[in-house]
């Protein structure tokens, strides 16, 4: 295997764009990098993964992706520090949780030195796309799709596992305030919530359009049964502080392992902040929220790392969240921030050296 | 509109596949005809739909469709009968659930002419790839996904709407046995199960590998929260008769409304078999089983219209359904089929002549 990824082939572009692009002006995975990663399952196996020029994909329209939704991604980043390092943050946990999600979606799991070593070999030929400007990163895309055709609903035969990247600035634009959801729900016990498939988020977008017509930008996913439980803040993990210990809910079929979410948790552990895992309640929240002792709500993931909420609503009743000076979330944000900018020790080892 | 209609634009394909085609010797949706329909949603509207040869599709890597799953389809058939008319069964019915699935994953609605008027312009060209043989017919495939681009997980702005078509023989080969699932489940309160949504069927796959390696070939879905309400079969909804009593479940956000569905119970109701749209829990049909009162269970849907189940397994335990010889599903089965194929007489206006 390490014979061959250390062959990996390269197919560079001819007419790299990357002086088209406005470094100091980058929106959120809207432009992308001169290369892509593609590996192709067929005959029963991954065959090599190969970098090539960032290109369309052609398929044939009866391909299960188009028809029965068979698709995974991942979202990571990579920064570059003030010795051009190329940093990844955990990288190996995104690529355990993909082969999570494409067992569930019974997808062929994908070996760890295609991902990895296609994964650096990828960002060694578009280094010069990872921004350097504070909040900018490179927004890294794996993603697998079935490309077997076929009408039948059942699992695809063929399969292609892309990594795309995007120059990106940062995911969310100016304040957050959220909906908690009574009616529609993104998860089922026993379904796919905690796995990042496609269609997880293609069900989330109508709530969140009505959300937004009532003057929210997320929605508070709660539990499909009772509407009782908080489970997700949009296509984020959610924090919530009362008075000073942060909670979150568990991880459980419905809810994303989130890995901004776990390294929250270590860091808070590790510092000496009280953090509970466990259930929360919408009531709790907005008793909370009522008598004083809700500091703070925000979700986390790669995307945004930390998106701080401003204020949520329920049952046509708005809560307004302090403003505090200390914020957890704003340290929690640039204790992350600093930890994968290579700006501070890593005592977790989370940090990744490509070169 | 039908000004447009009338003229639709067709492109004829220079290069016809149907003499390759063994027409007595038919698989399910892997032989596509020779054209397509082709319809692009962009600057804020759907333009005008056009006929044109059976080709791959091409897209960005950034596709919202490879990352999010927004992607809904139908399911359809047409016929020939002995005068060559071209058949349809309620298409209306398939556009309006076409555009109710749409509504909820916050894809746009698509103009009712664009659907119906296409359709029809599409079989009038392949005309010559409806099979005549019994049993066999034209699959119809519409479905529409999300091609606009970038990673922010929010609606796309551009899709495409196809209508794709593929001569067919029958869906299910042989023997159906079925497992009651008791862990995994297909939807959620307030989510997408009743939506033909891609997402609901790649969820359905790996619980449906591990009941075939258990020696069943589709699962009974039960509700998520205590999985003891039976909801749906694989990919059709379900019917269970106990003594002369025919019952399926009622629709909800979490079963599909379909079309074979309503057919039987209208067509029951005519009839005077006693129907019941209820709930159905799992231990009453283990009881009946038990008892001796369960006489028959069968799914129903467009690509099987009805599929008799053989036997069940729930909780380690296997339950054998009893071969009668006059069955409701045989019954229904060739009425449905007949009403379709213009061989009895249409009371109900279902049936559709498109020349």
């Amino acid at each position: 295997m390490n014979a061959l990824m250390n062959d990996i082939e390269v197919i560079k572009t001819k007419h790299s764009k990357i002086n088209e692009v406005d470094f100091d002006h980058l929106s959120f995975g809207k432009t992308f990098s001169d290369h892509m990663l593609e590996c192709d399952y067929k005959d029963g196996k991954w065959q090599a993964p190969k970098v090539v020029p960032y290109a369309p994909i052609t398929l044939d329209p009866s391909a299960k992706i188009f028809h029965y939704g068979q698709s995974i991604f991942e979202g990571m980043k990579a920064y570059k520090d003030g010795d051009n390092n190329i940093l990844l943050f955990r990288p190996l946990d995104n690529f355990k949780r993909l082969n999570i999600s494409a067992k569930r979606l019974a997808i062929p799991e994908l070996p760890e030195a295609y991902f990895m070593e296609g994964l650096k070999a990828l960002l060694k030929v578009d280094s010069d796309w990872i921004p350097k400007n504070e909040g900018s990163s490179l927004y890294i895309r794996p993603f697998i799709f079935a490309t077997g055709k076929g009408f039948h609903a059942s699992p695809a035969d063929e399969y292609k596992f892309v990594i795309a990247t995007a120059p990106s600035g940062s995911y969310f634009a100016g304040e957050l305030k959220v909906l908690i959801e009574e009616k529609y729900s993104r998860s089922a016990n026993g379904g796919v919530g905690f796995a990042k498939a496609g269609g997880n988020y293609a069900g989330q977008f109508y709530p969140t359009q009505l959300a937004i017509e009532k003057g929210y930008q997320q929605v508070i996913w709660t539990d499909d049964n009772t509407h009782e439980y908080i489970e997700e803040a949009g296509a984020m993990n959610i924090f919530i502080r009362i008075n000073d210990t942060l909670i979150t809910g568990p991880t459980s079929d419905r809810i994303l392992d989130g890995i901004t979410r776990k390294s929250i948790i270590e860091l808070t552990e590790k510092e000496g902040i009280p953090v509970e895992v466990r259930k929360i309640t919408v009531s709790e929240v907005v008793e909370a929220a009522k008598n004083g002792s809700l500091k703070e709500m925000f979700g986390a993931g790669t995307a945004a790392v930390i998106s701080p909420i401003s204020g949520f609503g329920y049952k046509n009743e708005d809560f307004d969240l302090p403003k505090l000076e200390n914020t957890y979330a704003d340290a929690l944000k640039k204790r992350i921030t600093d930890i994968q900018t290579n700006k501070v020790e890593d005592p977790f080892g989370w940090r990744y050296k490509v070169i």
